[in-house]
């Protein structure tokens, strides 16, 4: 069960209203490295998971996650403040409120005039959130990286955007977040490596002929080598026909049919042939400039 | 510049058709964790990409997870094979199509009747591919975590749809592509700490008062410890009151508006004002059973 | 802040697994008229409210839902445990999980080979949870219209699947949250008639000339007048002639440009006018059976 | 049937192109509130309705959105007339071009290069239109309760967009387009009413020990009571111990499994187990500044 | 202006009721080559049309999908006619319901669960209708070949669900709809011909070094040649280095950047440097089996 | 299989950077028309194929367009090289940064806050690519056709984005792109001309008693007949009776129902009925200003 508490969980002290500004935080509220696709993300590999320790840090981090969300939520209102009230009363003349809305840039026009100026569940171009950006697949080998991985994106989103304001009071609560996102991801690695072993993921080893090869399918000026594809481990494949057909095989594909299914698939074939020898007028050919004087083949 | 070879990377042999094993295919074809998600999060990092190691050895893998994506299309175009016949000529008594198509299960009935039998760009339950999985952000320490996490993920899927067919042929390309996700995580963990310091990923330095912080927000019986939150590193912080508001500040959120903008504000509250006072009849108590012998205000 | 505490709201006793029933239950969990739905709708409101008894009334009911939506995670975990553990293990012979998986019917296969048993974001039919079921506007004379009708759809969708199930542990937890539904629609009925006036929503008001007409735009056999268009208060106009062009004017669509403007739009009109004098051949008659003997025009 | 009359229901007089304030009129074409979205949700509420009074409703107003939808559209066109011919024509220099196009603001950007200076059924940030907004469930007592909210959303939305222009012919066409909502949601209240009992909505009553029962969630300063949870008809709990697993029992979920289902479930845990006792090397230490002179464990 | 005549244009005749059918026929009422696709694709063409022939011919046409849109919304209502009923009340045993539900296949739970046995705005998957379907650009020229292309993807979608059913009623509205498919292409044929010239389309020639060029760039076993690729207006180039930087420059991208920005991208590039000479241990390496007895390294 | 070749099929000359520009190009990177959406619809084409000639076809024009794709990359990264630097380094004073963000306009935004200045797989107003927009059936009569249109469609968006720049570098690489989508055209005609006959696409004859009908549904000033509705091929029907129910019948919808089914439909009219004669109070009379002095109903 959840509760709530009035009191944030960090302080917002906004120095002056700036929806363009505002439209920039909404990337941490409703976009794809944001707080409620993080809260989303732990809140429902909590609920599936039957490690008692790692679902009770999960269910730590998601309420976590969801307080940042406030955090960040009262960060937008603030900055929105003045545009709600021009909006809601519409009282300036309307070239102004015009202007004003156009004037701050972004897409910060979509939070006044179809979200009256509060935070809504969008990234910073206005695209609703959508759980597509979970990526939650219930398996902990898989889900504990993809969180270090959702935490070091969130990270870098905090830092650009702590870049983009000289707001004192602004720049101190995204510094908090953004140091909340290090301390999640340290958490996540050691719960991580508390499994052992964690490599592979899952439970199947992969082919030994395969899992050490490094396929060199980009050939040309700027081949380099590294740790990633070169040393004992690895084998290099830069000849584009071993890197064909590893299998041995012809590299076709084929199925075995059933006499009927075969049947069908010649008479659709033999529908939809193509004749190569035919070279056929076309409708783009009767469209080309000059090319009148023809006529209705009747 | 891209060039295709006819043959494939890996042999498909499919052993008889089965629709309802290509839908669930399609979850690595056009699915958040298949192969064209793993293509485009490669190809996007490698152009913008501005070390060179790391753009080759991203374009790399990125034309390999194309060779993929056709080698898992061709399991799921194999598998359809029969669907596709007798969708495209319909010469079964109408009964026998409908059975076949509801009888296979799951989605299939989307891939034969929307696209033919053929290999639509959708996951198993026909949700269309969207960038939104693609999660590419332009910081290699982040996204070389986004690329392993991926892997990881896909893995697992792989080695969920092996499980699920005794198909010789189908198991041993799977068996294959799954192998390709192990080597891939390998090279793309080795590609991560090259990069040396490589955490806390981009420039800055998390906030030292809240990096080692561990906020223990959910409560009750089932707490547990462990290297996450436990140990020299970490400070553990269980009292609610501890973990509101946790600069010193009041936790409440503020910004300085001008007079104008306060006024506006005023106004629109005292319009909308809630009056904690009345005790108003409501629509619902308008439409409850024998509320009856209401009458209009008129 | 948010804090969670381990015990549910609602105690959850399910009687055995069945993944086809889970995936019904998704439509609560992730789905349009869900509890996720719910709590951002709610949240986001709280956030921007400025009035102290709504702001307050909306952070205790978004916190409830947030508690609802891990209840209903918790059904569908459960309904899926037995899912969880065979897809994970992989230990059926093929044909058997293949089979457990199909037989569970609707699109149960996609939480178990894409999210693994676990409780995913999406609804019943796998779509992805997104913020465009979030219909929040910053106005609350709307919004609180907008919180009365998501409950009414809630209330509903929660009796179709407590009908859809005889466990009696389900159907008991289902109509906890049913019933809280109800009560919550009492709340913002409340709160709505708390604001006075609120009808029409907004601040202004409308244009008397068509504040009170009814246009009778579906002919036919099967008209019915009731109240919602017939009575003192009520205009009904029924003559087509009468509802067009209700202004007096013209009823066209006209905008003064600029000579410049002007001109561009001639001359691409002129590119692309449309001769209707002409009877071309087309594409269509060339792709004619028969339409043969035809040869390119050079 | 539909037909189509070629005047409009209201004359569009646009004073002059501004494709800046076009692209906030999309708002109302194919945004969220806006009136394709009205259409789509009357007309499958009349689709399915068997009531004839409803039925024959459903469909008068589902005729004049797609009406409205007309004459949003020609405001659209009209606002965008200059910039479809300059985009069309494209003889300005580029610089101009380029210019223009970035200088109206907004995503105006995407009509005219995307869609070339039509109308397109985006939002103002260019999302394009979705059936996600239609929220048509199959219950009347739902359904209209939901139109009752959407035309009030309609109306703030109309409301703000007439305080953005001062062109009097877009102000008097969306005056009457507000309107129209004020006198569309008067039909929907007489409908919903004309139904007797309408709530709770549905069949089912809800639990009577939970139906007025007010869960106090959110504490802290700020509390505030109204009708909305204050009064006889309402329980007040405020103690979070009654707020938690108010059935009386433990607060836990469970489900009763076969013994191969929990040894399945068993192995799964003890594969993916977390020691707590561990206090493992993670990736991100690795990666930490200075944690050099590592090397690889060979 | 529309208007509505309650007759359909075609009378729907359903034997009896089918959910599952039912479902596979959304595919023609939300789906992507479905009936509101295309009468949003014309109408929104019409609305910004200047030529008055093609803006008359896309009100009709758009006014006829509309038209359409009801008959195929009927066919769906009537197929789940039965299962309304049985949703709504709820009477049957739930083990009945459950079955009822979840034996008519496919993606009919959803229609039924949340969308209350009516015609949702989905295709048989269950995905909402999107605009992103519509593909009006706002040039005729490349509109029309839109147009032309999509009555006949939607000619084949009625001709295959044509074929999964034996119910007359059903076969015989569909056989009239798609018909009526080719119809329309005939008429947007002769429109797309009716301008002169309309190949290539828009106002721009292509460059002619390489406007018959074909790249062979996909080689091995299966090539072959036809009038898409031989003859006299193309030339055919297969030697891979005459495919890239076709141009005649090095292949390469590049841009003149300002010295500060230089800087700072050295800057950025020295800070995530790759080591290529190191051969780091990784966090995969960490997480082998058997890796065990490393320590932190502090 | 896919191999790379680090030559770009044209060289990339960019002038200097220009993040708002950046924005634009994205258009034909993830947007509709662009070359995510050209690769994909052809490459999974290619697989299900099995027309030699085609399917060869496919495949090259697959590869040519994911060449293209890194072609339009490149650009965006060049325009955006600037940029990144600056966001990946922070180093500028804050209000430089917002500023430089904000002044480029349109949707660059987004491309610096979220993707640090890569390319990233959004349209121009960063709605993520969708597989939406890939309308592959599996039929060719139908998918060439939607070939020859897309290709129509990108061949206007480079023509538009041509004439926004007067960057030589930009305007000739986008002049290759465009020209290439004439041949592309070009190719897929004569492909589908090269099928006899290829209309009406599929195997099904239309009924002839509608195939040549054209209902003039759009009726007032402004008709005009015209090659696609007049001519001896065509029957004009503008009789409103003769458009209605055109299979003689009654225009209704009905169907078979069981003594069952009916009588559970009249239950659930029963209850939700709606009372013609009632003129009941309803919520908005509540909310009418001055309603007051009302009270509740107990």
């Amino acid at each position: 069960m959840f509760a709530h508490n009035k009191r944030l969980q960090y302080t917002v002290r906004v120095n002056e209203p700036n929806p363009g500004l505002a439209n920039l935080m909404l990337e941490q509220f409703g976009g794809p490295q944001g707080e409620l696709a993080a809260a989303c993300r732990y809140f429902t590999q909590a609920l599936a998971e039957d490690d008692p320790g790692r679902k009770d840090m999960l269910f730590d981090i998601a309420t976590e996650e969801l307080s940042h969300l406030e955090v960040i939520g009262n960060i937008v209102v603030m900055l929105n403040k003045g545009a709600k009230g021009r909006m809601a009363e519409g009282v300036d003349s309307e070239g102004d409120l015009y202007r004003s809305i156009t004037g701050a840039g972004n897409d910060s026009h979509l939070t006044q005039v179809l979200y009256g100026g509060g935070a809504p569940l969008v990234n910073s171009a206005g695209v609703p959130f959508t759980a597509a950006y979970v990526d939650t697949i219930g398996e902990p080998t898989a889900d504990l990286r993809s969180n270090i991985a959702a935490e070091a994106r969130a990270k870098i989103v905090y830092e650009r955007l702590i870049n983009l304001t000289d707001d004192p009071g602004v720049k101190e609560a995204l510094g908090f977040l953004m140091t909340r996102e290090i301390a999640h991801q340290k958490s996540f690695e050691k719960a991580l490596y508390a499994i052992e072993p964690n490599f592979p993921p899952g439970k199947n080893q992969g082919d030994p002929r395969f899992a050490s090869v490094y396929f060199n399918m980009s050939r040309g000026e700027g081949e380099m080598r590294g740790a990633w594809n070169q040393g004992e481990d690895w084998e290099f494949v830069t000849d584009r026909d071993q890197q064909a057909a590893v299998d041995g095989g012809d590299g076709d594909a084929s199925v075995r049919l059933s006499a009927q299914e075969m049947e069908l698939l010649k008479t659709a074939a033999a529908r939809t042939a193509s004749d190569p020898a035919a070279d056929p007028m076309t409708g783009a050919e009767l469209g080309l400039a000059g090319a009148a004087k023809r006529s209705k083949p009747h």
